[in-house]
């Protein structure tokens, strides 16, 4: 690790500490959704299609009820006939399953046991139907529709993740094409014959990425109960987003919001994955059954139906000036939404185009429906994709007009001021510091004077906009001098630590004297989901308000107690001083007790606060990686890589770095192993954890990926703070590839990059 | 039912609503401690002391550690050495036991019917000590010492129900006397000399009050779970007051507040007698075996080692003026603590002095420590005692000077600005309102018109002083346009009810719209315990701040959305509206959704108060009682009874009503049944609801209990609220005592006034 900037002017903030949460997930004591206890449980399995699209002409369950600890066997007749305008209101089949792993009925059973045995016993007879389960076959004329009668619903969630998404259109007629995106400056025709009649580059391919799964360690688990007397709902789930889970099962079962509860349980992984599945499924099913349901999905369920991140075909054309100025981009984006819409053409085609100062720029992006799983969010969804495909290009042009890749990029990139595709300006950013620092760092002087054979280095940029959502927080004093933080987002990444030390900060509190308590939609106060790089820098802006204004409230006790003014009074070590009369001091405890006794004088110290942050801070970082690849099997080993990250101001610099390191190797998930693989009937080949390779601690170079940390304080963010979890994940597949290229000359086309891939190519191009 | 005040000026306020609970407990589904399910939990049964002193010579577990399903008996050895300063930090006995039922092992086992029956199996070798258990034995010259050593702890928890009790002294010299305390005015001597000068009349007279149980219908009931790694403590337990729960826990097992999470179960009945007994016990108990604990007392338990009301003997010498004006007071209060101080002698001995104009006062209390049960504080503590005692005096000096006794009161009753038995003076109080609308009630006329053989009328006063405490809250504002309250409070008289309509108020909606939640510890804003009359009138407090707050950011966000000043803006069934212009308005759902989506532009609706409240509001009642005497058998037959009560603002009707009904009906419990009897030994003859005569149904005049509400609004409670609570129980048994001796003649000097007594007294007056 390197070291960081000292932020001097804190206390607190920017010294690292330990998570807090680390100690119950080691000690296996964190109590996740599968392990609550509630009387009369009964246990869930589904059974799931077999086919991508299929009539389902008789289904029979009498076998499977009779079967001794089966309670019920629920199908879509037993369930109101919602329109299914989401794939968490898709709950089963009916008539009609759209995708293999289409829930086609769920059990309910005394065990677990029990229900996966009666799997086996419910009779389904199916009629297979016309199926597309590629974005060439859906687009193909004439091609089965996967929604005939127009898509359904929306692309909320998505959104939720953060990018400005462009124009975004829905198709009139019906068709397999779901949303377009389109993003336009300058003319692109007349510029790439400007470049071919000037000389410079032009670099035009098409760049393919698989399905990848967010593979969180937890599988969706989710307990319902159901109260019928007084028409309310408990939920206890692992998720990402508790309020939306809220108003979503609300809406499924007729509800209003607040006779739903939902208790965000410790979340073993989400990554996007986790805003919503299963839940209003369950509680629908804990009504039925008149008893508390538990659904915990088998790894094979998650790979057959939650919502990983799309398939994607990224067609580009750029162009640079004889100089190495960036002249033109051209992009087509494609992904396959499988049933669902919500693929993040739009923020990816905006990245793409967003980085280089250039003057022509033609973007569409587009999503096609295909009989295959829904998909959803993962880590900066549509980034690593985009960012993979524009990195890859811009190096080839720099390659191909013999300019060093670092100095291309210092040329071209946006700085404050410059316009984003979307016409507005850059903020202050730290894209540019990121790649000076890179070109300061010592791996930059080595990555130049490398020579071993097969061995190559590769840079590359990307960043991320954050996403905003108003926040409530409430900070309060309790009797032993310690701080409670109430907010009501879930910890993904270590927030409630860096929220801790907001608080901390504020009250000149060591900050093991704060807790943070992640509350449930009843108790609590109101956060968006934890995705899209927010909570710290929207929520953390709700915690130092209400610790500020908790802090006031202190200081106005203490005034009277101390018989001073307000503004003479410091908080240092857990006391309320006078500056300088280091006699006359109250700790904090004693005030807080004087506000928390009968017949007392004071009010207690509780306040909260709301904040609606609508100012972006986006986030960039440049990674550099080293990489050997084997002539013999095309194998690729990273033996270095280097993450220069901009956070605005590093909190906690532990848990910064931890992020960046694991998103860096998620990235190298995306660059040399991760992929679902379907055949043409789409069935999944790779629905296990023995099939689908997850980066491993053995793919991580030696000595750890090296993070260098760049503080360009955001105006709005607490203690200028920029968002800081989904960036590290979006420079890697680039990264790597650009150094497979300077490894062996040959550029990939296609993720991951794998073994027999490269090594095709390296025998195809020799 | 009397119709009650109209309330013209309030939408919500001042309607009678149903109690939010009665749903819940009416359908047998309300959680209570003793159902808290935790997994491995483990059943606790205490062994008790059947002697009142006695050293503990051997103590042998064995046969009851090997019986199957016992899994641990703990004794005093195996708990920490602290010392026992408080009932519920008296743990286990030690050496040696100090009153019939002190808890001498506690056996956990897997389930209630092992504990049970491994009681028997402990063998212990009790060596008897000479006892005190009156408290005439205690004051007697040479009487063993409860507390050689001195006293030990203090009267917190006695404080906490409100009155001012007076210069509080701790006697200096180990005796039996643990507190004396001291009212004086004027000379009471002189005063005396002066009546028998001037003529006039001169009562003087003891009164007996027995112990009585508050006897809640669930009794004490706790689970406890340690988390040994954590170093945390949570607690489910059925008391008045989780705070001071949380802190005399924490204080015991030496962890800090913050570390003790106490989740206030549903309370089947308080009544003063569930602030904390047995919880730090059952922490220790849950700390030691390892596993969670639970203990439920049973009614046995309850009666032999719980905290009743204490028992009193009040001398009281009062005299008249020939016109009627009260001249001289003088009193002595003597109550019995049992082992550990805290008996409302102060206050009893303030309102014994309180309610009328007098000047020449002198007033001593004292409290003597015997071995018996600890007592505690039980609805208005000290109050229906002191009451009985001054109101049968007054009662008899208004008969001896042949005034009627409504002018008598009238005459020399306590207005604002007269000053009280501290010195202070009244502020503005209903009490001569309540006589002047009880003589315009139809029953009065009934009254002085009676002529019926062995039926008499009794009148008699009564007031309460309320607790003042501080506490927190919140108000949030719902996606689905309801509002959420949380408050710190447990709900024992319908207070979430009535909290619910002054947020309801405040935003105009209908009160089913607002839903209040009483948090945890751990989750909670501060509220102090639920005693003392105090919960509307000061939690009541910090919800209409909060829900004030909360009103007003509602209207800037709505007034942004509307274009128009916040001023202009007005709530009205659900909707924001420009004033005078009908069609520009916006639903609280739609202003809510908007404050809670990505992206969102407007902070949540979210707001916290805190108020410390400095002010009392005594509220006052005048209770009129028609009574049959059997002169056969003596028994007492209450004919018809109406109640007139100064509530200041009456927010929820339904609710005042019920408290007033409630309460009277436990003061018939005082008048005419309840006592706990002891033998010279200090063994309780009474220990169960068969031996401990309950008032029921039956002893309810037929058409119920008249209800008569007066309002004159407290300047610093919620719309004019005044403490409610506690005062019906306060006049009852003066009233009823004084029809008894208006039916007879004959004056009651002992509660209750049981068939046996008064048959006695009517034999020996004959």
């Amino acid at each position: 690790m390197e070291s960081q900037q000292n932020n001097s002017q804190f206390k607190v903030v920017g010294r690292p500490v330990r998570l807090r949460d680390g100690l119950e997930k080691v000690a296996g004591r964190a109590q996740y959704a599968a392990n609550v206890p509630r009387p009369g449980i009964l246990h869930c399995r589904l059974l799931l299609s077999p086919y991508a699209h299929a009539r389902i002409s008789a289904l029979d369950t009498g076998a499977a009820e009779a079967l001794t600890g089966v309670v019920r066997v629920v199908t879509a007749a037993d369930l109101p006939p919602l329109p299914p305008t989401s794939r968490h209101r898709l709950l089963l089949a009916r008539d009609q399953t759209l995708f293999v792993g289409h829930p086609v009925a769920a059990v309910l059973a005394e065990s677990e046991a029990t229900a996966e045995d009666a799997l086996d016993l419910i009779e389904v007879e199916y009629e297979i139907l016309p199926a597309v389960t590629t974005i060439e076959q859906a687009l193909a004329p004439g091609a089965p529709l996967v929604w005939p009668e127009g898509p359904p619903g929306g692309a909320e969630e998505a959104a939720a993740h953060g990018a400005d998404v462009g124009d975004e259109e829905t198709s009139a007629t019906p068709s397999n094409i779901s949303h377009t995106a389109h993003l336009s400056r300058g003319d692109v025709a007349a510029a790439f014959a400007e470049i071919e009649r000037a000389g410079g580059a032009i670099i035009q391919r098409t760049y393919h990425t698989p399905v990848v799964h967010q593979s969180y360690l937890e599988p969706h688990a989710t307990v319902a109960e159901v109260d019928r007397l007084a028409g309310t709902v408990t939920l206890w789930t692992s998720t990402q987003a508790q309020f939306y889970v809220r108003e979503e099962v609300a809406d499924v079962l007729g509800l209003a919001d607040s006779d739903v509860r939902v208790i965000p349980t410790v979340v073993g992984g989400g990554f996007g994955g986790k805003f919503i599945l299963t839940e209003p499924l369950v509680a629908l099913l804990a009504e039925l059954g008149g008893r508390p349901v538990k659904l915990v999905l088998t790894r094979m369920d998650e790979f057959l139906n939650a919502n990983p991140a799309p398939q994607g075909r990224i067609e580009v054309k750029a162009a640079a000036m004889p100089d190495g100025t960036l002249h033109a981009i051209q992009a087509r984006l494609l992904f396959d939404a499988g049933l669902y819409p919500g693929t993040p053409g739009g923020i990816g085609g905006f990245l793409l185009a967003g980085y280089y100062k250039c003057p022509n720029l033609e973007i569409e992006a587009l999503e096609v429906f295909t009989h295959k799983l829904s998909t959803g969010a993962y880590r900066a969804p549509g980034a690593p994709q985009a960012t993979w495909a524009i990195e890859s290009t811009v190096d080839d042009l720099a390659h191909a007009l013999g300019v060093d890749p670092l100095t291309f990029r210092l040329k071209n990139v946006v700085d404050a001021g410059d316009e984003n595709p979307r016409g507005k300006e850059w903020p202050e950013i730290g894209l540019r510091r990121c790649l000076e620092t890179l070109a300061a760092h010592p791996a930059w002087e080595a990555a130049r004077a490398e020579r071993e054979p097969n061995v190559g280095w590769g840079l590359a940029i990307g960043g991320w906009m954050g996403g905003l959502e108003p926040a409530s927080a409430v900070c309060m004093l309790n009797r032993d001098g310690t701080l409670s933080v109430k907010v009501g987002a879930v910890d993904l990444t270590g927030t409630n630590t860096t929220l801790a030390l907001i608080a901390a900060e504020v009250f000149g509190l060591a900050p093991e004297r704060v807790k943070v308590y992640t509350v449930d939609t009843e108790q609590g106060p109101y956060a968006g989901a934890t995705g899209g790089s927010k909570i710290t820098y929207t929520v953390g802006g709700a915690v130092l308000a209400a610790a500020r204004a908790a802090h006031r409230q202190l200081l106005d006790v203490a005034a009277e107690q101390l018989e001073a003014a307000p503004e003479d009074l410091e908080v240092l070590d857990g006391f309320v001083g006078v500056r300088g009369a280091p006699d006359s001091r109250r700790s904090l405890a004693e005030i807080a007790a004087s506000t928390m006794q009968f017949g007392g004088r004071y009010p207690p110290i509780f306040a909260s606060a709301s904040e609606a942050n609508t100012t972006q801070a986006p986030a960039f970082g440049a990674h550099l990686a080293r990489v050997r690849v084997d002539p013999e099997t095309g194998a690729v080993t990273v033996l270095r890589y280097v993450a220069v990250q901009d956070v605005g101001r590093a909190l906690n610099p532990a848990a910064v770095r931890g992020q960046i390191q694991g998103g860096v190797t998620q990235g190298l998930g995306w660059a040399l192993r991760e992929q679902m693989i379907f055949d043409e009937d789409g069935q999944l080949l790779t629905a296990s954890l023995m099939d689908y390779a997850l980066p491993k601690v053995a793919d991580i170079p030696p000595q750890g990926i090296e993070t260098v940390l760049v503080e360009v304080p955001s105006p709005e963010g607490p203690f200028g703070a920029r968002p800081v979890g989904e960036p590290p994940v979006i420079p890697v597949a680039g990264a790597v590839a650009n150094a497979v290229r300077a490894a062996t000359g040959v550029r990939a086309t296609a993720l991951p990059i794998s073994a027999q891939g490269l090594w095709a190519q390296l025998h195809a191009a020799t």
